[in-house]
């Protein structure tokens, strides 16, 4: 047995041999986005971030962060680079090796712009609300099911509440909650952490307890060719639809989603308790789902989500009279109908993005139809503006 | 909304800029462990694979994956290299640029060696009994629970066999199976894909159904130094006691995760269906702690796993007799009270895991310890052979 345990300690210094963070004792903290025993980057009090790499071999070190940082190198081969402040949330980054985009090994990875990419997780001083408490927790459940619409099992992730497998009685309403194009449905669990925003929630009495279901949100019917979602990592002929899957996911959630959740959990499968909410492509969806379908939903949410769907191209401003088969039309039976329209926006979005998610709010405004409109500030086109808007929109629900 | 369109597809042909693979018409098909649209890496009928990177800018590219290989560039700043046949199974591998280990951006990630590394998965022809098939499937539920041990909150997967919110009356047997060194709680869900495995085994009636209970592997226990696990990512000090992190499991184990599954899941309680496994360092610990603990456990399973602990320095061979507190110096009380001690290796496993693992068999064997002994044809050290092990151990529990 000694043997196993000398190769198995060889094998480690090898490992520990390749590209890792050097200790040092430099003030801050490592981002708790690091892999287990990783101490960069780290995170400093005026939160500007250390990176760090080992490469001796590299002409260049690049670091694509909110802006792109040279990276400086010692006479060890090591590269290094202080940033200035970043804001508070979680930001997707690359290393560039001589020109070339790759993740860094001292980060975990995350399922975004189509492929696995390094994060950080960037503190805000007394701010908790997405991390884990001493609180009650739900689970978070991996769960198949087969889609007719795609003839294919799919992978979901389903957040039940605490107190779930004990309370066999309760039943519970749902939130179906989307990611964003080139994400998928890990999305709200590890960048969005929408567990601890929930358990927080729940405990502190200011969200009910509720089902949360999040699909991948893409799907290709039975017998077409492969949709590949907007921001999908490798090839898509330019001439793709790029939106073709947007009905095929319609069907996926209407004929097969809604009624396997109704079937195996503890459900009040009825509109009045059924909530759909998205982000930025998520939003885009939720809104063409529960539009199409306010038979089925009563709460609906766009987290810096588009509303206007695609008019014709050069329709602008938003005729939001045309949109949705022109549910608009009638606020009074709209608002009668719809419990909550929710549309998010994080302050510091692109201002194209910012732009877009007012005018869709003025015109809902000049059409009367209700909703809340919600600014988070100083936050961008990222995950923290969409903690924030669940954060804000769980407790609107099911009330 | 046309606006956020336009913005949204503009980020969308930069991102697409970046790194991605490209259409041929190339034979072969791209990995299953490839993110989705991902044309390479490419799988040759013979098992060759084709791997591909767009890097105009680099010097040299290189792949190591069971060897290294050199990729060739061609006039577009298209690297790519077609390898030699592969085993079939999941394997690890880096692309090499100028000089520096990263992942490949096509590839999936998976956390193994410490950190976040592509993989591939090598189909092999009519063998799926770790695929997703048309059956009734389990649920992977990801749990938190408080240590007291550690005095911290704790991340574990558990998987619930098919039915089991349906059949609330129903308690169900645990095994509690464990990863490798590097690795962590999410291995056996990811590289190990257990749920297919057991999904399979119970629709075929092969096994029982059973929760099985899959932790991290290391531990710190409250107020002590951050013990890393060995292939842990980052820095640690070569005088660090590589193995301090066991006790500290043990007891987490024991003193607060079975306690807490016993009480939060339907389980039969009692060391009749209570199951220990582990692959490599994950082996090393089941028998550590099942031995020491034989009142809670009456099954056990050692991956390619270490069985000896560590003797005193230069203690060889294998001193059986004084193992785990000389446990096995009474062959007919152990062989009562023990209904299955489970050795498994593959036969393509490194010489020194190889013959420990065999010198571990036939020191149990000359000690009249009643075991299995399965070898794994032409598998080495790693997933393939462990999904054999769980597929092969499984049916001979709780029976």
């Amino acid at each position: 047995m000694k043997k196993i345990l000398k190769s198995i300690l060889l094998f480690q210094i090898l490992v520990a041999s390749l590209c890792q963070a050097q200790t040092t004792n430099d003030d801050g903290m490592p981002a708790t986005s690091n892999v287990p025993g990783a101490n960069y980057p780290r995170i400093h009090s005026d939160l500007s971030v250390t990176f760090h790499f080992h490469a001796p071999k590299a002409r260049s070190i690049g670091l694509q962060l909110d802006k792109h940082y040279d990276m400086e190198r010692d006479t060890n081969g090591d590269w290094s680079v202080t940033t200035r402040p970043q804001v508070f949330g979680f930001h997707y980054y690359w290393l560039i090796i001589d020109g070339e985009w790759v993740n860094d090994p001292t980060s975990e990875t995350f399922f975004g712009v189509g492929k696995e990419t390094s994060g950080i997780e960037i503190p805000e001083k007394g701010v908790d609300f997405y991390d884990v408490k001493n609180v009650p927790h739900g689970e978070i459940r991996q769960h198949l099911y087969f889609s007719k619409t795609t003839s294919a099992w799919r992978r979901i992730f389903v957040y039940t509440p605490p107190g779930y497998d004990q309370k066999t009685k309760t039943r519970y309403p749902v939130l179906y909650l989307q990611h964003g194009g080139g994400e998928d449905d890990r999305g709200w669990v590890i960048q969005g952490r929408v567990n601890n925003i929930m358990d927080n929630l729940i405990a502190e009495k200011k969200a009910k307890p509720m089902i949360i279901v999040m699909e991948k949100g893409s799907a290709t019917k039975a017998g077409e060719a492969l949709q590949v979602l907007p921001f999908g990592g490798g090839s898509r002929s330019a001439s793709t639809n790029q939106f073709a899957f947007m009905q095929a996911f319609e069907d996926v959630v209407i004929n097969d989603l809604i009624p396997m959740i109704d079937f195996t959990y503890r459900t009040l499968p009825d509109r009045n308790h059924r909530a759909m909410a998205g982000l930025s492509m998520g939003g885009m969806q939720t809104f063409q789902i529960t539009l199409n379908h306010l038979d089925k939903f009563a709460y609906i949410g766009g987290f810096s989500g588009a509303g206007g769907r695609f008019g014709p191209p050069g329709a602008a401003p938003l005729d939001i009279s045309k949109s949705y088969n022109g549910v608009f039309n009638d606020p009074a039976a709209f608002n009668k109908k719809v419990k909550l329209v929710w549309i998010g926006v994080g302050t510091a979005e692109p201002k194209m993005m910012h732009d877009g998610i007012i005018a869709f709010h003025e015109a809902l405004e000049k059409a009367r139809i209700k909703h809340v409109f919600y600014e988070s500030p100083g936050t961008a086109h990222e995950w923290q503006t969409w903690r924030i808007d669940l954060k804000e929109f769980a407790p609107l629900l099911f009330q």
